[in-house]
């Protein structure tokens, strides 16, 4: 999608269509609206209205997204919601500088976390192999899985915000080890991401920045 | 969505929909139908038709997964496709013994790789902060940052294969220092996944496992 058309699509309702030069998502079978919806015309968004996010909204986007697949069906993400003004503000002094005036006035903060000791659960959530928790006894191994799977969901999560009609708000710029320490002090998790959650506000987005084109991501042998 | 439900759903076409006790989806602005395709009936599979996936498919479905946010819209994952069988050969002997035989009748393969030297592409792909490369100058930190961007895309392409009405099976069971050596052996790429991608063939899966719920994933504060 060129810059021109990013454009025109971030002024119209997601589900509207943009017109774009290529015709690739006609060889998709998820239809044009949602294509918009959940990728072409969605975006990252930086101001939110005051419309609360409830929590059956969260609930629907859990009970859609938690079909997403993980290794040994672990599911190791957490989500951590910050609705009160009290818990909010435990959460700011962790967080950039930059980030900390729209998190502070999201609707909803969610604190994404992986669940490092998520082995505990294999014998229910994977129980054809009965063993599967065993060859989990190591902690950097589990680090390093709960971490990847989670990364996972979260993308399933971001596309699943998107699925409800609401704008994601990821952000990177934070202290994990102080928001792990302030929310999650039995050490077992540990914390990816940030996320704020709501409807796109006022000027909510730049320009869409470039994405690779196909020949520069994917190699055929 | 009950074990029931899930065999009902898995006999149907992915779009039919599936009756489900909770009407949780009625609160989403994505239709049943792509609900259905994306996540409720699409499963990972383990078998698949002979039906070749065409380039023009990856194509496409690179094209809508390629808006998924990424930190410092940094994009860092890269694909290896192996259609021919020579290129399979190269793979087999480092997948584990369990995932051998489908990987090799898969229509196509995928290694998801992390590019960690991605940052030498921020003066283009982020180029409001001119000082983003330099920021990433310890190769530990890329490493990390590298692999969790990439695993939120990969979130992206589950969802995008399922959209083309595809199926994906993604495997952790291989050797992914192996794989690294025989695919990438410049050094600057971490493999993180692989994927086996066609329409779904004759018993293509087990019962979906048991998904966590709500309660047990998401706190509120």
């Amino acid at each position: 999608m060129t810059g021109a058309a990013t454009r025109a699509a971030a002024g119209r309702s997601p589900s509207a269509g943009a017109e774009r030069p290529e015709d690739a998502g006609d060889l998709l079978a998820l239809d044009r609206a949602a294509q918009d919806l959940l990728f072409r015309a969605a975006r990252t968004a930086n101001t939110f209205t005051a419309e609360p996010v409830t929590e059956a909204q969260v609930r629907a986007i859990h009970d859609l997204v938690r079909y997403g697949p993980t290794a040994l069906n672990a599911q190791p993400l957490r989500v951590l919601l910050l609705r009160s003004a009290a818990a909010r503000a435990r959460l700011l002094p962790h967080v950039s500088r930059g980030n900390r005036a729209k998190t502070a006035a999201a609707p909803l903060v969610a604190v994404l976390a992986a669940d490092v000791d998520f082995h505990e659960r294999l014998p229910e959530l994977f129980p054809h192999q009965p063993k599967a928790r065993d060859w989990l006894g190591d902690r950097a191994e589990r680090v390093a899985q709960a971490r990847f799977n989670a990364a996972l969901q979260i993308g399933y999560l971001v596309v699943g915000v998107r699925a409800a009609g609401l704008a994601a708000g990821p952000m990177a710029g934070f202290d994990p080890t102080g928001v792990r320490q302030e929310f999650f002090p039995d050490g077992r998790h540990e914390v990816l991401l940030l996320m704020n959650i709501g409807r796109p506000g006022p000027q909510a987005w730049h320009d869409r920045l470039p994405r690779l084109d196909a020949t520069e991501v994917i190699t055929t042998l």
